[in-house]
This record gives structure tokens, C-alpha cells and sequence, in this order.
């Protein structure tokens, strides 16, 4: 199994209650593969402009993310986001955005990357996830990640994109505001209705629910007492899922929920510092460990 | 085993986007005597007005609730509360408050029911909890509610209180109001080492936090798609939990989470419909039915 994410890499400009960041390395593609890597070695597609560091290569490839669908754009500069956390931590404000070298990207999937059986389209116009998926041969497993933005200005694309994939990932107002449902069971239910096998409703601190062929199942977040950054924290969860997917072979029915248990145990590490900081100290069997507190934690 | 509530009964005015009710049975001893009247015989005291109908009476009495502790006050009017949901369902607007005969009431707990195991004082001031619980012999079991009034205008009474309880029940803008701590999973440890054995942390639609002698549980709401009115629904949880952990002699260390999730469960019915009307129609078998329904929907 191969498992492809399409998606930004960026410099990200954080403050929190707890302190802040400058130019740190961010972006959905960053915590989606960085997450995906402690379960499989993710091929990963997106753009950066000329002061993208060797650095943060590095520290990628070095964790087994393929980067040769990485577009270096000369005398470009790289995706940057500026945001700001409320008090309670769930909440935020961009400050600033400069789209950059993202502004114009027309992602192309490298050959050698067509066969991926598992896809993340992150956080994008839905033309130009559509396109990305129109790149790849026979996926088994397409995931899509959207936003208030393109539901607003793109809702036709949205649409025509839905039924193409297995699964959405979206927060609870996007919910409300795709289907004006305000009871969020009914919500996912009537995301579903509009094409996607599955539906996945985030809720930050309050962990995420699935809709799916088999019933709606809920899951909480991990409840750490040490959240420092939660950017990232929805694209980690996505990572964590769709790594282990492609990870697990067992036919077993039970395999999409045991896949949104690790994201959330992967998601409850992100948040622990800023930028991929935790990630890079975390070693798998943390996650494991984890996994199993956070089951018995559910277990009555 | 027995288990005494104090707390009110009331007639409800509700306004939700769905519907709305006038002068409506509630109150949080009606809903959680109610609730735990599915596990045990709940004792109930409590004052009323002579507008208090035999007829709601009757209904509480059929279902096994011993109404021998609830005053009627001569030419008094019953507790009124009258409310609006917003369009989320999860936060609310108090519009009327008339306090009437609770105003003034100073709960006597009758001599056969000073034996009882397991007590739940309801929302009222840390005074009168702290007063009722002097009338109680030796009880096993002790769970009160809060609110931010008393946080902000009895906390030493407060603070003198939690240190007599077993559980504190509260929201989570409560948990912050009364740590100051913005992460739950502190605040909820901090509640802790304000006195009480466990802390209960309600979150509403999104469930509930349980940080006891052996760590953090976390339940999630049920996804139940038919919200008609959340009213009583706290009180409901409280009643399902302290019902279930009155009637469970089973020493297991899983008895406190298991009794939250037959909280949660009869909660998800209350809010089906306004007022008592969901649980008049509930059986028990629908109560357990659903729990393994839960039970399935967290594992993984």
C-alpha cells in the first residue's frame, strides 16, 4: 500500500495563551505525512519557494517521507500563515496570510506516485483536488479534507467532488453550513447523502464522530493536559488515520474506527508543542502506548 | 441501597428552534429522580406550590419516586423558569426566573430518610447543600451540582462544601470559572484537589470528563439526530449515574464509568423530547439496549 497527501507546506506564525512562533515549519502536507510516517512512508506532493530550508527536508526525508513530488519554485517564497489562539484554545483568528508560491500551484502527481492506493486531497479548492485526483491511476482510498471557503464560493465543485471520494473531513460548522443542518448527527448524515462513503465531523477538543455504511460512532479527543499549539491538530488526526489505514490489511469492520483511534492519539501529541516539535521527539511505541490508555479510557 | 435527591421542581417555559413548551413539568429533582427511578426507588425533597398538580404527582409517584419529602407550601407558587435555546441547542438564555416558594425554602430531610446511601444534592446554594447533608446519617455516596452563581458569589461556602462530597458535578465554563484553569483536563485536577473524591466535568452535547483516584474517562455524548430540548438533561445524567451506582453493589473499579454511561445514555433520551415526555414513554430495556449500542459505538 502507498499513501499519497497533496498538500501545503508552510511557514506558520503561532501565538498562543502559552507562547508563540515565528516562521515555523507548518502546513496541512507537513503534519499530515509527518504523522502518516510512524505508520507507512508517504509520498508527498506540494510546493515551497526558495527559502524553504535544507533543513526541514531533512528532517522530513529523514523520517521517510518521500519528497520527490516536492516543487522547489524559483525566486519563490513559501506558503505563510500567521494565526492567533483564543484563551480557550479551540478557537482562533488568521492574522495574516500570503499565499505565495501556493497561490499559483497546479499540482502534478509525479509517475511514479500514479499507483498510490491511498490518497489525501488536504485543505484545497475542490478544482484542484478534482485535477489531483484525476492524476491517479486506481486509488482505493480517497480522503478530502475542505473548508468555510470553498463551501461558501465553490460549492458546486464541492458537489461535484463528494461522490468521488470515500471519505470528508470537515469541523462542525462546515457541517452545518455544507448541509444548514444544526444537530450535527443529522449533519454528517446529510453529508453523506451528497456522495461520500464516510463522513468525519472534527470538533477539536471535543474529539470527532464518523459517519459511515455501519452506524455513527464517536470518538473523544485524548484528553492531555498539555496543549501548547493545536495547530496541525486536524491534519495530524487525518495522518494518523490514513497512515494506519494504508498500514492495516485486515478486512476487519472495525478498522476505519481503529484508524480514527490512532489519529487521535497521534493529534493529542501535536498538540503538545508547537510546529512539528513533539512529532519529532515522539517514537511509536508512545503511540501505542497511548492507543492503549485511551481505549481503556473508553472501556466501561 | 438508597438514594436521596434534593433539589426543585418546576414549571418549565422552553423555547427551542424546534418547538416550544409552556409551564412544563421540570426541575432538577423531577428529572433526576425521574432518571434514576429506571435503577432504584428515589426519595425526593422538595417544596412546591398549591398550582402543584396531582396530576404530576401521580406521574412520579407511578414510577416509583417516594414524593413522602416534598412540601407543599400553603398559598404558595411553585419554582419557574423560562428559557430559549440557541439555534446549536448547546447554550441557552435564561428569560423568567420567579424562585416563588423555593425562595425561601429550608429542605428537611424526613427521619426515614436520613439512612440514605446515596445523596444527590442538587443546584442550590453551598449553604443549604452543606445543610441537608448534616441531616444525613452516614451516607456512602455523596454528588452535588453547582453553578456559576454560587462560584462567584458563595465560594467559601463552596470551598468549605467540596471537601463533604464524594462527587462535584459542573460545566465546563464552571470548571474554569472555579480553577481558572483554561485547559479541562487542569481544571478538572484542580477541582480535585479542591476536595471532592471525583470531579465530573459536563460539556454538554459534547459529553463528559470523569477525573477520579485512577485517572481521566471521557465520554462522549450519544449521537442522538432528534434534539428537541436539552432541559433536564444534566439532571437526568446525574440521575441515570447515581441511580446506576445505587443500585450496582459490584465492587469492579469500572462501577463510577459505568454508571456515567448509563447517565449519558438516559440523558440522550430526556432531550428527545421536552420535558419528562421522552422518559414517560422510556422502558428499561430501551436504557440497556442503548448501552450496548454506546458500548460499540467507543470500542475499537
Amino acid at each position: 500500500m502507498s499513501l499519497l497527501v497533496v498538500g501545503s507546506l508552510a511557514f506558520d506564525s503561532v501565538e498562543t495563551p502559552n507562547g508563540s512562533v515565528d516562521d515555523a515549519l507548518g502546513g496541512s502536507a507537513t503534519f499530515f505525512s509527518y504523522a502518516a510516517s510512524f505508520f507507512t512512508k508517504p509520498r508527498v506532493v506540494g510546493v515551497v519557494g526558495e527559502d524553504f530550508p535544507d533543513e526541514h527536508r531533512r528532517l522530513l526525508a529523514a523520517h521517510d517521507i518521500d519528497l520527490s513530488g516536492l516543487v522547489t519554485e524559483k525566486g519563490g517564497r513559501t506558503f505563510r500563515w500567521k494565526g492567533r489562539y483564543h484563551q480557550d484554545m479551540n478557537t482562533r483568528d488568521t492574522l495574516e496570510v500570503h499565499l505565495n508560491v501556493l497561490g499559483t500551484f497546479n499540482p502534478q502527481v509525479p509517475q511514479p506516485f500514479r499507483d498510490s492506493t491511498h490518497v489525501f486531497l488536504a485543505n484545497s479548492s475542490p478544482g484542484v483536488q478534482a485535477a489531483v485526483l484525476e492524476q491517479v491511476k486506481a486509488p482505493k482510498m480517497v480522503l478530502a479534507d475542505t473548508m468555510d471557503l470553498w463551501i461558501d464560493t465553490q460549492r458546486a465543485e464541492l458537489l461535484r467532488l463528494l461522490p468521488r471520494l470515500d471519505g470528508l473531513l470537515l469541523n462542525d460548522s462546515e457541517a452545518h453550513l455544507l448541509t444548514g443542518e444544526n444537530n450535527l448527527v443529522r449533519a454528517g448524515h446529510a453529508v453523506r447523502k451528497l456522495g461520500p462513503r464516510f463522513v468525519i465531523i472534527k470538533k477539536g477538543e471535543h474529539g470527532a464522530m464518523l459517519f459511515a455504511e455501519d452506524g455513527v460512532f464517536v470518538v473523544p479527543a485524548y484528553p492531555t493536559d498539555n496543549v501548547l499549539d493545536p495547530t496541525g491538530a486536524g491534519d495530524s488526526f487525518a495522518g494518523g488515520l490514513l497512515g494506519a489505514l494504508a498500514s492495516d490489511n485486515s478486512p476487519s469492520p472495525g478498522r476505519l474506527r481503529r484508524a480514527m483511534a490512532y489519529g487521535t492519539v497521534v493529534a493529542s501529541f501535536t498538540v503538545e508543542d508547537f510546529s512539528l516539535n513533539r512529532l519529532k521527539r515522539l517514537e511509536r511505541h508512545e503511540i501505542d502506548e497511548r492507543l492503549e490508555q485511551y481505549r481503556k479510557m473508553l472501556s466501561f
